[in-house]
Parts: C-alpha cells; sequence; structure tokens
C-alpha cells in the first residue's frame, strides 16, 4: 500500500498529468526568478514570500555573495578562530503594524524572532544588540513599554542586549518606531542543519498549530471588529531546539520557523535549497479552529501566514517517533505534529495531500496579503 | 611652567571664578539627567548629544542594564567561552538624508560605521549583518547603487555581509531606506580600551580634520547652494587602529570615532565616564578652512558635528609621540595631531584652551542642528 503521504506514485494518480504539467510551468517560472523585473519597491517585496526572494536572489545575493550567505540560511554560522566554538550570527528589522497586539509587541516579537533565527541554526542564543528607529512625536510612555517588554523577553529567554542605537527621523518619514536586533549565539555541538540538508525520506514535524500570529495582527488591526480570543503564539523555541539537539541532534537535518510567508514559504525554501520534493498531509497540519474560521472569512491560507512561535524540524526516519515525543513534552511543543516527508522527485516542488484526497502543487506566498505581520 | 594644555591652575587664571561657577552649575544639571522629562521623542533624541544620552540613561540603560551594556561603550566585547578569543559586538542604524552625498553614500556609510565602531572596540572586523527597512515605491535601481557600494565597502575593508533581512513599509510611513548593520569583530590581543579608562596625564590625539562629513551632508541637502569641494570623510578605521595596537597597545587606554555629536560630546563620554578632566587646546585642532567657513556662516560648532572616518586616541603620555607617529604613517592620519590632556580635576568636564587664550566649558551637543547625519 502505498503511504498517504506519497501522492505522486503516478500510477494510482488521475490527477497525475495535470500535477505534472503544474511542475513543468512552475519550473519554467523558477528558471527567471533570479530576474528582478521591477523597478519599485512594492509591499510585497517585505512579504518573505516570492518577491522578497526574488529582491534577495536579484540584488543582495549576487552583490555581497560569500559562502556563509549563499546558503540563505536564517543566521550565519561560523568559528572566528579554529580553536573557538562555532557561532551563529543573525539580524531582523522589525516593523509589526500595531505595535502592540493581543499576545505581545514589537519589542517582545523583537527578541523572540532573533532568539529563534538563532535557535534555528542549532544554537543557543547568547547577546543581543537592539537598534531603535524612532519617528518624531512617538510617545516616550509607549517606548518605555515597548522596552520593558523587551528587557522582560530577554531575561525569560536568558539572553543578554549588549550594545545598542537609537536614531531619529522626523515626523513623517517614519512609523512611530522600529527595531532592529542582531543576536550572537553559540553552536550545540550535534547541530549540522540547514535548509539544503533535507534528504529523501526524511519526516517533517510541525512544533503546533499554524496561524495564530498572522490572526492575531489581523484582528488587532482596527478595521475588523471580529470578537476572538486569538492571541499571537511569539514566544522563544530555544530550549526546545536544545531538548531537540539533545536527544536526536546527529539526526535533525533543518529547522525553521515558519515566520513571513508561513509553512508553505518555509517548506519551498527547503525544497528549493535541497532539490527534494515535500509532501504534506493537510489533515495532519494543526490549525486551532477560530484561526480557520478567520482565514476562511478574509480568504487566507493558514499555510501562507506568519508564525512567531512555532518551529518545522526536518528529522531522519528513525527518529521520528524520538523527536515528536521531545517536542510534545516542551510546552511550546504539546501539539507537535508529523505533517510529511521529502521525497528525491520532483525536486524543488512542495504538495499538498488534501483533507479530501486530492492533491495540489503547494507554492510560496505570492503577493503580499498581510503586509507588516513582524 | 604650567604646559598651555592646563588652563586650570586658578593662580594664573583670572576667569577661574566664573569656570568654577561653570562648573557647578553643570555639576548639579547633571545630577538630574537621568531624570528623563520628554513626553515624545523630539529630533534630538537622535543627535548622538545630551537629548540621546538622557534617553538611553533614562529608559534603555535601567531596563537592558548588564555589565556588558552598563560601560555603554560603542561595541561589547566578550567571550563566549573561556578558550575562545574576546569578541566584539556592535549595531548601527543608518537613516542619513539625503541617501547619497559627497564622499559616499548610505551604503558605505553603514558599512564604515560598523567596521569603526568595532575597531574602536579593538577589534578587527569580521563579520557583518545587514538590514534593509524598504519604503514602498523607493527605486530599485537607487537600491542597486546603494547595496553594490555596500558591497564594495565590505570588500575593501576586508569584512563579509553574511546575514541579512529585508522589511517594507507603506509609502509615507519610511523614508526611501533604512539600513541597519551590525558587527562581530575579533579583538586584538593588546586591546584593553573602555571610555572609562582615561588616567591623569593621558595625551589626546586626533587622526585629522573634523567636520568633513557633518559639513558634506549639509552641502548636500537642497537647501544650501554653495559651492565646495567638501567632501565626507567615511572611510574604515580599523587598519589604522591595528597598526596603533601592534605599536602602542598596552598604553592606549580608549578609541573613540566621533561620528553624532562631534568631537566634543565624544570627549564629554570619556570625562563622565573615566570621572576625569580632559583639556583641549584649540589651536590644535584640525579643521579644514572650507570646512571652518561653513560652520562660521551656519553657526554650527565643528567640534559638535560628526565624522565618519576619524578617531581620537586616548594613550599613555610615554607613548604619546610613537603613537601620534604610527597614525601619521596611515593614510587615513596623515593629519593627525595631539589635541590635548587628561586630568584629575574637576572631574567629568571638557575645557577648551581657545585659540586667544581663553577658556571655556566644551559641552556635549544640545539640540540637534543637523538630524540624520548617519
Amino acid at each position: 500500500m502505498t503511504s498517504p503521504l506519497n501522492p505522486l506514485s503516478r500510477s494510482e494518480d488521475e490527477q497525475g498529468a495535470q500535477v505534472l504539467e503544474k511542475i513543468e510551468r512552475v519550473r519554467q517560472a523558477r528558471q527567471h526568478k533570479f530576474y528582478l523585473r521591477d523597478t519599485h519597491i512594492t509591499l510585497s517585496h517585505g512579504s518573505g514570500g516570492k518577491a522578497t526572494h526574488n529582491l534577495i536572489e536579484g540584488i543582495f545575493g549576487p552583490a555581497f555573495s560569500n559562502p556563509l550567505l549563499d546558503r540563505m540560511d536564517d543566521a550565519a554560522t561560523f568559528t572566528v578562530t579554529g580553536q573557538s566554538p562555532r557561532l551563529a550570527f543573525t539580524t531582523d528589522s522589525y516593523v509589526v503594524n500595531p505595535l502592540f497586539f493581543p499576545g505581545g509587541d514589537i519589542g517582545k516579537l523583537a527578541v523572540h524572532g532573533t532568539v529563534n533565527d538563532l535557535a534555528m541554526a542549532g544554537a543557543r542564543p547568547l547577546y543581543l544588540s537592539a537598534g531603535f528607529i524612532l519617528e518624531e512625536g512617538f510617545a516616550i510612555a509607549d517606548l518605555r513599554r515597548i522596552v520593558a517588554s523587551m528587557a522582560s523577553a530577554a531575561r525569560e529567554a536568558g539572553v543578554t542586549i549588549v550594545t545598542g542605537d537609537t536614531k531619529v527621523v522626523q515626523r513623517g518619514k517614519g512609523d512611530g518606531l522600529f527595531i532592529n536586533t542582531a543576536g550572537v549565539g553559540s553552536l550545540h555541538p550535534a547541530a549540522h542543519v540547514g535548509q539544503d540538508y533535507l534528504q529523501p525520506g526524511d519526516v517533517i514535524l510541525l512544533s503546533g498549530p499554524i496561524g495564530d500570529h498572522g490572526a492575531a495582527i489581523l484582528l488587532a488591526r482596527e478595521a475588523l471588529e471580529i470578537e476572538s480570543a486569538i492571541q499571537s503564539d511569539t514566544a522563544p523555541l530555544h530550549t526546545l531546539v536544545a531538548n531537540l539537539l539533545d536527544a536526536v541532534g546527529a539526526q535533525v537535518h533543518c529547522l525553521k520557523d515558519p515566520t513571513r510567508g508561513g509553512v508553505a514559504t518555509s517548506l519551498n525554501e527547503m525544497a528549493q535549497a535541497s532539490e527534494v520534493a515535500v509532501v504534506l498531509d493537510e489533515a495532519a497540519i494543526p490549525v486551532r479552529p477560530d484561526v480557520r474560521g478567520i482565514c476562511e472569512i478574509l480568504g487566507l491560507d493558514p499555510l501562507t501566514i506568519a508564525n512567531e512561535g512555532k518551529l518545522l524540524a526536518v528529522v531522519a526516519p528513525e527518529a521520528a517517533d524520538a523527536a515528536l515525543a521531545v517536542m510534545q513534552a516542551h510546552p511550546l511543543g504539546r501539539d507537535a505534529a508529523i505533517i510529511g516527508t521529502v521525497q528525491a522527485e520532483p525536486a524543488a516542488l512542495v504538495f499538498m495531500r488534501t483533507a479530501i484526497g486530492g492533491k495540489r502543487v503547494l507554492d510560496m506566498l505570492v503577493g503580499d496579503p498581510l503586509p507588516r505581520i513582524c
């Protein structure tokens, strides 16, 4: 019997021809992906999805090219001398709107986001920098609240903010407050992860229900007056990662927090970097009913909206059960699930076996339905 | 005979009473400096001068307090394990306006600024991060130019941009482009520098003429139509620092690049952190005639405007001549000069012996005559 996660055994698949045709179209489109046609920045360039990739591959990648950057992981890893431990280094700017939302604020997000980017490299987060770009007229009381929230998030995550910078721009040239955090961490000895390390047969785990952050931001925006208990899932994932690496470190091939662009974009990045296929089981992907409801009302796909406290782990098949048990034993992984597998072919694509037995190609996020989500 | 750099031997000083009165006023004012009265952000909070200090000491310092941050140096230094080399870590956001100016652009500045912050910690700059906050509608052609300039500045400085991030904000919620760079470097074995390490008797060196960057930005702003050859001095200072540390490392007590707030603010920071007096000889401070002219026309003091390719070095007296020779032998230190000395008293103040024989207390920059200089 064919596994439900292997929808591409063509003999039993009446939709095979259509799927193959789609594959060919996507392949052809991707041959052009490094050609950036745009003449001006659009909001889509900040989506974390396809347009962001085009911008990165079209401009930043070629200009700054070097072996560390070219891996395009969320954090760069290196040793400063032969003797020292391997380090991870990462940066993110935060422009989320509104600044305060159910479950968090820009300050908490700025700490968790960078802690998580270090964790996804398999690193223990140690030191953060904090750069503030303030707009003239911003209320000092709001700044105090945000800074207190950052300090508390840093304390809880066990990281230290060791260096910072403050700039001010004129009224109308910013939007209240933007924060950049960069982070330095030391790699777990067992960490050998990268989005190009996926192997056919690997199993894909997700640490919990998706879409909460995106839905919370959406609800916090003024235009919507829907009563809901949805909160951002923003949380620091480094202890969950440490537990995973302690238990099955050598079998963990990739870790990724599906933030901007969501699970669909993260898995497409992995599938492309590793030149493998990712096959998902839609029924296995946890989504809270209220998040699913909001997404249906607004025509959004929970698979392409941002999470701030979830991770995808790709592990060797023999370690899948142990990895799942470790995740479920952690407060941030209680609802973890196995959501898919990795296949050799067709390379660079993500497929979804839908709940009603169909299958579809799952692409990266195109456009930006939710600008300034983080 | 009293040294010309010791204007405070009261017996020969008919202005002594007035100076002492001013000292007392400044001291009293400083006792209140950690109390932030402002309710909203003003451009002065981004000046790098007094208001920036009030914001940092009033909000960021108390909230994030830890031994590394509390030093308030331009970069934090630490070891990741007992065995590894000491590292330096720093961040700066760049919001300079205009984006392109004589002698440079925001991209070049974003590389040099962070390279220099690492160098001022006594570190060899190694890795940079780059975070971009783009405004919807920004021209991709301008982005390409800026990114190419960053890449070329990084190549010339021998640093690698290893990780990055891109965000986009809606039209009218940004100003074209803001860049954050953070940097990691490894400390020179002889580096033991800090703004709290000044000792009475130390000698203060300046690597070249001041005010070029500020004047260049000023001239680049549309309102001014003055013909001038003034260019920003933006330059990476790490090889000059390495030469200095190779030659007289143990005798170098402090290194600082006088950017926002200029030489006056940098020296006040040192005097306060080290609880010493700094005494300057105005005639010894190099300022290009055209820069001096622009400053006079516009009522600006070259001592409070930004430099992006100059450094202040505070060295033990026995190393002063050697340090000066090393600086003058480097292309970026050809016009280096000894500009002052350190005294024990009156603590936390900077004095200027003026060219006409008077003396004045030189305070930090107050207000912000030149917003968004870097």
